[in-house]
C-alpha cells in the first residue's frame, strides 16, 4: 500500500536552503592568523550559488568531479554546498597525501576541476603532469600562481570566478541516492579506495549528528572545525552545523596549539572536533600557557583512541569533557559516540569516556568471530567490528573488495568489544593485533597506559616475533622534552595497570612515532624501521 | 553517478530495534489511576514481536489495516511498532468521533482488525453493524465484553493473543515509502480524509523531533504523552522517544487536571505535549492545588493557539516554558516550534513564545496570496500557509482533493504571517477569516486577547454579516465560575490591546464553547447556534 506523503528527496541543497532560511544570521568565521573573516549563512548561500554559476561557466555539469585541495575555510564550505547541489560530485583531496597517492586518487576519480589554496599549489603542481583529466584549477587566496605555468590547465581566481554571478542557482532535482561527494581512504596498505557519499547519506548523517544524544549541535553552538574538511567530511560538521544553525570556526592552516588557543580565547567555541594528537598538543601548550577554555561544552575526539591521562587532564584541569567517537571514511564517519548514560555523575562518566561510545541513531554495530558468528555484547568477547546503516559504504568506487563486506555489513578491520550497555571499545586494528601464547594483547590499551606515564609524550606498540610466545609486544616511546625514563621504570609503572603477561620486554626510544597523512600512528613504517634495524631495541632489565 | 552507500531503508522496525538495543532499560510507564505499570524498551520490543506473531495468527498480513481504538498505554505503543514493522498498516481511530464518522473511516480504510480498550467497546459496538470488513476485535484490559456479542467478529484478549509467542519476529524488509500508518483528519466539514504515513516519513519526522532545536528529546528525558495516540501520532513522540531513549508516561484515560497533577508529582516528567485546553485546565487546577512542576524543562502545546495569559502564567507562576508548535494530521504533524533564537533572555523569549514557531529541520513553509504568489517574510503580509517536506502529505487516501495542493506544497487552510526571523504566526483559519471593511480581523488574536481577561475562561470569535462593514466579529465568552464581566468591561479591556476597529460590538455569553472530537473550538457549530438564534447576542453599550 502506498503512502500519501510528498516525495521530498533528501538533498544537500535542502540543507543549504534550510540553514540559510532558518538561521541566515549564523556565521562562519575563517581564521587567518592576524585577521578573521565572517560570512553569514545567508552569504554562504549566495556565494555557493555564485560558485555553482562560476563552475557551470567553465563547463562543470552533472556528475563531473570537482576536487578541493584546501584547508578549512568558507570557500571550502561553499564548494561543499555548491558542487553537490548543482549535481556534480565533490572530491576532497588530502593535502598530506604523498604525490603518487595524490595522482592516483585524482585519476581514479577523474577530477576535471581542482579548487586549491594558493599555499598548496606547489604540492598540486608535483602531480599535474600525471593527471590529464584536470583542466581547471580555481585558486583560493592571493599569491603567486606561477608554479602552475606550463601545465595544460586554465587557472582561475576563486573570487573572480564567482564575482557578479546571480545570487540564486537552479539547484538540480536529483535522486537522493546520487553521488554527492567522494573521499578516499588513507589506507596504509595498497592504493587508497574511493567512498562515494550520496545526498541521502549526507542528509541523514547530519540529522543524526544534531540529535540530542549525539553531538547535539544546535543554534547556541559555535563549532571549531579542527578536523580537516579533506578528512571524512570533517566528520560531517560542515553539513550538520548548517542544519542546526550553529556557527562554525574554520582555522585554515593554523592547526598548531598556539593559534588554536588564540582562536579559543578570541572566538569562544562551544564544541570542537579533532584527533587525539591535536588535543594532546593543545593540552601541553595550555599547561604552560593557561587560558580560560570553559566556553566548551565538550570537545570531541576521534581517529584514534585518546589516552586516559589526556581525558582526565582535560576534565580535572580545565573542566572540559573530551568525548570520544568512532568512525572511518567508509562510515561518513559518525558511528559511535561516548556520551554517558542517564544518571551518571562526573566521576562515573570516566568509564564511558574511555570507551569509543555507543551507536548513534541510524547506525548498527556488532562484533563477529573469524567464522562470521556474532559475539555477545558482554564487554569481553573480542571480534571484528561490523557496522550497518544508511551512511555506511556498501562497496568501493571502481573496485571489487568482497573481503570488506559481510552480508550487508561493512567489516571495519577493527577488533572490538561491546558491553551490555552497548558501549564499544576498540581493542586493536585487525592487522595490529598481537597474539601472545594464543591470547590477545591490546596494542591500543598498552599504548594508552604507557602514555599515562608523566614522562611519556607518545607510545606505539607493535607485535614482534618471539620464539616462545609466537609474538610479543614491543613498545616504542617518545619521551617528553627535558624528562627521562627507563624501560624498568615503565615496566614497573605498568605492573599495577595491565595484566602481567602484557608487559613488554622490548622497548625502544624514538624522537617521534611515524604518522600517516591523517596523523595516525603508522605502524607499518614502524614495523619496517624495527625490522630493518633502524631503531635500537632495548630489553627491560638488560 | 551512483553512490557506494548501503541501501538501509528507513523503517519503523529500525526505530524499534535501535531503541531496544541502545536504550533497552528506558521505560514506558502506564498510569491507571491507582496503579502504574512499567515496561522497559527491551520488553516493548519483545511484546511487539509477540503482538506481530499474534496478529499473524489471526490472518493479518502485508498491507492489511489494523485499527486501534485506545487511549495511550503500552499496548497501544506495541501496536504502533508491531503493525507497521510486520508490513501491515496501523490505523488509529479517534475515540471521540461521532458514530457516522467512525463507521466512515473504518470502511474507507477497510480495517480488518480493531485493537480496542475494554472501556470503549460500547462506542465500537455502535458501528460494528455497518463495518463488515472488521473480523477481529482484540480487547485491551479486562472487563465485560458482552457488548460485542451477536456481531460477526471474533473477540480476542490482548494478553492472551500475545502470550507465549516467540520473542523475535522476522520484520519485513519493505520499501521505506510503503504505508506504515494512517490517520483521518478531523475536518469539521465533509467526510474525514485519510492521510497515509510512510515508514520513511515516520523515521524522518522522529529524527527531526529529537534534534536540539526541535523538541530535543534525549536519554535524560521523560515524556508525558498527553496528546492522544489517535491524534496525529501523538505528535510523533511514541516513535521519537524510542529513538532518543526517553522514558514515556502514558496517562490512559486520565486526562483531567487532577490525575495529570498526580502523574507529574509521582513520575516527574521533563517534557509533555498537550492541547491548550489541557494546559488551561491544569493551570487553573494548580492555582488552587499547587505542586512542584519544576521537573519540566518545557511543555509543548499545539492544535490551537495558546493564550498569552496562559503562557505568562506558566512562566511567572511555575517557571515553566510553554512552547507552542504548529502542525496538523496532514503534516505528521511537526512543522514549526517556537524555540527562541540564540542569545534571547527570559523576557525576550515571550515574543517568540507567542508565535507558532519556526520550521524544524526537514520542513519548509511559505505564505501565498489568493493568486498563489509567495508573500514576503515581513511579519505583516497575511496569506495562506503552505508547507512542504518528507513528512507532509502530497495527497489524500482514496480521494481527489486538488484544491488542497499547490505545485507540491500542501495548502493548510490557515492564514499566517512569517517574520524576517522566520517565526510564523497563525492569524486565522481561512474559513474563519473575518474581513471587515476590506481589512483582516484575526479571530485567533482577538480570542487570545479576550481570554487574557481574568474573568474569562474561554472565548471564540466568529464573523457575522454586517450591513456597513460586510462582516464584523462576534465574541462568544465563557465566564469563569463565580466571576462576572460585561460586554462594556471587555470592550474597555480590549481598547489598549487591539486596533480599535477590531473591538466587537456583538457579544454572547455561553456556558461552553462547542468543541470538535479533538478538543478544538467548533466554530461551525457555533455559527449555526448563532444563526439559528440559540444564543442571545448582546450589543456592547446597548
Amino acid at each position: 500500500m502506498k503512502s500519501t506523503m510528498q516525495e521530498a528527496p533528501l538533498l544537500v541543497s535542502a540543507i543549504l536552503r534550510y540553514g540559510a532560511y532558518a538561521y541566515g544570521d549564523s556565521n562562519v568565521y575563517t581564521y587567518h592568523g592576524d585577521t578573521t573573516t565572517k560570512r553569514s549563512f545567508a552569504e554562504i548561500y549566495t556565494r555557493s550559488s555564485q560558485l555553482a554559476h562560476g563552475l557551470a561557466s567553465i563547463g562543470v555539469s552533472t556528475d563531473d568531479r570537482v576536487a578541493t585541495f584546501s584547508f578549512n575555510h568558507n570557500q571550502h564550505l561553499e564548494a561543499y554546498y555548491a558542487v553537490p547541489s548543482m549535481g556534480a560530485v565533490l572530491h576532497t583531496l588530502n593535502i598530506r597525501l604523498f604525490a603518487d597517492q595524490l595522482s592516483f586518487v585524482i585519476n581514479d576519480a577523474a577530477d576535471s576541476v581542482v579548487v586549491a589554496d594558493v599555499g598548496v599549489l606547489p604540492l598540486l603542481a608535483r602531480v599535474l603532469r600525471e593527471t590529464p583529466t584536470v583542466k581547471h584549477v580555481v585558486v583560493v587566496g592571493s599569491g603567486d600562481t606561477s608554479v602552475l605555468d606550463g601545465f595544460n590547465v586554465t587557472v582561475h581566481d576563486y573570487e573572480s570566478l564567482i564575482a557578479d554571478r546571480p545570487e540564486e542557482y537552479p539547484w538540480v532535482d536529483i535522486d537522493e541516492r546520487s553521488a554527492a561527494a567522494m573521499c578516499y581512504t588513507s589506507g596504509t596498505t595498497g592504493n587508497p579506495k574511493g567512498v562515494v557519499y550520496s545526498h541521502r547519506s549526507t542528509y541523514l548523517h547530519s540529522l543524526s549528528a544534531i540529535s540530542g544524544n549525539s553531538l547535539g549541535l544546535n543554534k547556541d553552538d559555535r563549532a571549531l572545525v579542527i578536523v580537516p574538511m579533506f578528512h571524512a567530511n570533517a566528520w560531517g560538521i560542515p553539513y550538520a552545523a548548517f542544519m542546526a544553525g550553529a556557527d562554525m570556526i574554520m582555522p585554515t592552516r593554523f592547526l598548531q596549539a598556539k593559534p588554536l588557543a588564540d582562536i579559543i580565547e578570541k572566538l569562544r567555541p562551544t564544541i570542537a572536533s579533532g584527533v587525539p594528537t591535536i588535543w594532546n598538543d593543545l593540552y601541553h601548550y595550555l599547561e604552560s600557557n593557561p587560558i580560560d577554555i570553559s566556553c566548551f561544552r565538550l570537545i570531541s575526539s576521534g581517529g584514534a583512541a585518546a589516552p586516559e591521562a589526556l581525558i582526565r587532564g582535560y576534565k580535572e584541569r580545565f573542566g572540559v569533557h573530551l568525548v570520544q567517537g568512532w568512525g572511518m571514511t567508509e562510515t561518513s564517519p559518525l558511528v559511535t559516540l561516548a556520551m554517558p548514560p542517564r544518571g551518571v555523575d562526573e566521576e562515573g562518566w570516566m568509564k564511558y569516556q574511555l570507551s569509543a561510545g555507543k551507536p548513534v541513531i541510524g547506525t548498527e554495530i556488532r562484533v563477529v568471530d573469524d567464522s562470521g558468528k556474532e559475539l555477545p555484547n558482554d564487554g569481553k568477547s573480542i571480534g571484528e567490528l561490523e557496522v550497518r546503516g544508511p551512511w555506511i559504504t556498501g562497496s568501493y568506487y571502481n573496485r571489487d573488495a568482497p573481503d570488506s563486506f559481510d552480508n550487508g555489513w561493512l567489516r571495519t578491520g577493527d577488533m572490538a568489544t561491546i558491553d551490555p550497555e552497548r558501549y564499544m571499545r576498540i581493542v586493536d586494528r585487525t592487522k595490529d593485533v598481537i597474539k601472545s601464547g594464543g591470547e590477545w594483547v591490546s596494542s591500543v590499551e598498552l599504548e594508552n597506559t604507557i602514555m599515562a606515564h608523566e614522562a611519556v609524550l607518545e607510545a606505539a606498540v607493535i607485535g614482534v616475533p618471539d620464539e616462545k610466545w609466537d609474538e610479543r609486544p614491543l613498545a616504542c616511546v617518545v619521551i617528553k622534552p627535558g624528562l627521562n625514563v627507563t624501560p624498568e621504570e615503565l615496566s614497573e609503572f605498568l605492573k599495577s595497570r595491565v595484566a602481567k603477561w602484557w608487559i613488554p620486554e622490548r622497548w625502544c626510544f624514538v624522537s617521534e612515532i611515524p604518522k600517516t597523512s591523517v596523523g595516525k600512528f603508522d605502524k607499518k613504517v614502524l614495523r619496517k624501521d624495527v625490522g630493518d634495524g633502524r631503531v635500537e631495541v632495548l630489553k627491560a632489565g638488560s
